[in-house]
């Protein structure tokens, strides 16, 4: 048994954390950067904070451009106002964008980095203090040491890893999900499915991530027809959101693998949201590692209380409908990807062949003439 | 769904990992005290420190002088010792003893407690940063935030608590284990074992150490008759291990409950090893939960895959003969357990009749009469 363990975040789960636990916020800093997207003002996360922080008698400046899928640009100019602002810590509001933007501007606030090293790794272990709190049940991001940013570059979306990105505190309400869409709902619960999937198929999966990834399995999957139809009721959105904070813990120690390798490409040129992109591809690449007799895969359908069948056909119902996407263009999604790294950190290893298949039969094209 | 979760010490498994992996003591300081007992010469141990922290330049300071279930007097000569040789950080190397010792000499060496005020919680968030390396399988002390000490005064074992308490770093390797003598793999199983099942039986117990204790008895259960008699492979030590942190991961959120607060007596007044103590006392409190209906019953007895008189009996040809204890003292400790903490703790509530019925059927006593 060869493995090493690490998740330092404190993680706080129960309705109104954010404000019965204010005393948490208080050994961040003085003054606080609160990263954020428009959904925070909505959902009451935003007041929560506010007032937590006032409560402390710490100062605040509100961040909220951030878009989805952010890049450079947006990271450079959180850094710039939260250096004019004076702000000694980082709260991030929201889903998986919020959240990657804020663990990069307290990363690269304290450390600079021209934009074309911003993605070469060996980071000094160091970030502003941060606390974090997810509004959607899909990234959990709150509890990774990532932070996936859109990269211009190389025209997909790539991953800084430090330690220095764990949040010290991560606060879960499900709460601020009560008012989410069906289709986000639905799309980052199945981001937090793919997560719990992924690690288990990954070369770096450990022994805990897999017993973290099989709860967040069982959890999640009775409840995705839930999700998609609207009816999730808040303590189902509690569990959910417990879910994929499980599901996070895992991936911060296995990481993602192919799904996610190969989603990001549907994300960056068809502008498909994240979770919707890895359960479009989930499916053929479960059954890739069916052909392939992948030791995880049982382990995975038995937490799932299910056939491979019966689970390629709950993708498929709740995807709907696929989006329309050119044979020529998958074969070059496949082309680049195959030179992801998540790729490379799959278990069952899949050539550039079975890339191109997974694509072109996810999008029903066939797979078979070159 | 209302939690916390917080365990930041990073785990690192594998053979050899102490020198392998020994850039991870390098932050830790200059000087180290190497707290521990006589065994970690002989198991090996000791030499791998010395190698990795000349490795890394670094000096150390060895305190050997670790006794069976410590006392303040140990703590103080330890505490005198680190701050004669100017160590600025703590290695404790071997079972709960030593490990307790050391996290103990880190906490009050950077704050100063007389001692009747030791045990008074209130601690300052800070002790002086440790790795661990447990060398039996069954406390689980290097990922939690406790220090059980004996309490003379009150005549029991009393535990500091405080998140200062957890170590940076610890490092799990079978081949420490692999000379342990049977009774001491079977004991430290035990501890192990007790530790993942009053987790689940306590009031602070939360979705994710429930799901970490699970995890320890399914792996525990099935090699308690290899520990016993001799026969591990050191996989299963590995194996076993590696469920002995799970467990621990567990009680660092939950606590341990009225097993573990009768146990204490047994040890203090009979010197019946901690483990044992635990194990001797563990049937007749499942018993007890059956009576009581508690709900998380069946999921424990799910995960030994056995029946509750299937347990027992295990329990029963584990633990052999039983000590010789008269019913008046029996009687004396039920009165004294009834007030501690832990029995407190227990979700099952047991009233100081019970308790009393527990140490008496525990030890072949008639517990009808009063």
């Amino acid at each position: 048994m060869n493995f090493e363990y690490y998740m330092p975040t404190k993680v706080v789960m129960g309705r109104d954390c954010v404000k019965k636990q204010a005393g948490l916020l208080a050994p961040l800093g003085r003054h606080a950067l609160i990263v954020t997207g428009r959904s925070a003002e909505e959902n009451g996360a935003l007041d929560d904070v506010l007032s937590a922080l006032g409560a402390n008698g710490q100062q605040a400046t509100v961040f909220c451009r951030v878009t989805p899928n952010p890049g450079i640009p947006c990271i450079r100019e959180g850094i710039a106002l939260l250096k004019s602002a004076g702000a000694d810590f980082v709260v991030a509001i929201g889903g998986g964008s919020p959240m990657d933007a804020a663990k990069a501007i307290a990363l690269l606030s304290v450390q600079e980095r021209t934009d074309e090293h911003i993605f070469d790794g060996g980071y000094a272990p160091e970030a502003l203090p941060m606390a974090h709190i997810p509004t959607t049940a899909g990234t959990g991001s709150e509890v990774t040491p990532y932070s996936v940013l859109t990269n211009d570059v190389r025209q997909t979306k790539t991953s800084l890893s430090s330690p220095a990105l764990f949040p010290r505190v991560a606060f879960l309400d499900g709460k601020y999900m009560a008012r989410l869409s069906p289709e986000i709902s639905l799309n980052t619960a199945l981001d937090a499915l793919s997560h719990a999937m992924e690690s288990m198929l990954s070369r770096s999966a450990i022994p805990l991530s897999d017993t973290l990834s099989e709860e967040a399995i069982e959890l999640i999957v009775p409840l995705l027809c839930k999700a998609q139809n609207g009816s999730m009721t808040l303590e189902e959105r509690d569990t959910m959101l417990y879910a994929s904070t499980l599901a996070g813990m895992a991936i911060a120690q296995s990481g993602t693998t192919a799904v996610h390798g190969m989603g990001y490409a549907l994300t960056y040129f068809h502008n498909i949201p994240h979770g919707r992109a890895n359960a479009l591809l989930l499916g053929e690449t479960l059954r890739l590692c069916e052909e392939k007799k992948v030791r995880a895969l049982p382990r995975i359908l038995a937490a799932c209380r299910m056939t491979l069948d019966g689970v390629t056909f709950l993708l498929d119902s709740l995807v709907g409908k696929r989006e329309e996407i050119g044979k020529e263009e998958l074969e070059a999604f496949a082309v680049q990807a195959a030179q992801n790294k998540n790729i490379q950190k799959s278990v069952y290893e899949p050539t550039p062949d079975e890339v191109r298949r997974i694509y072109l039969r996810s999008f029903g094209r066939d797979a078979d003439e070159a």
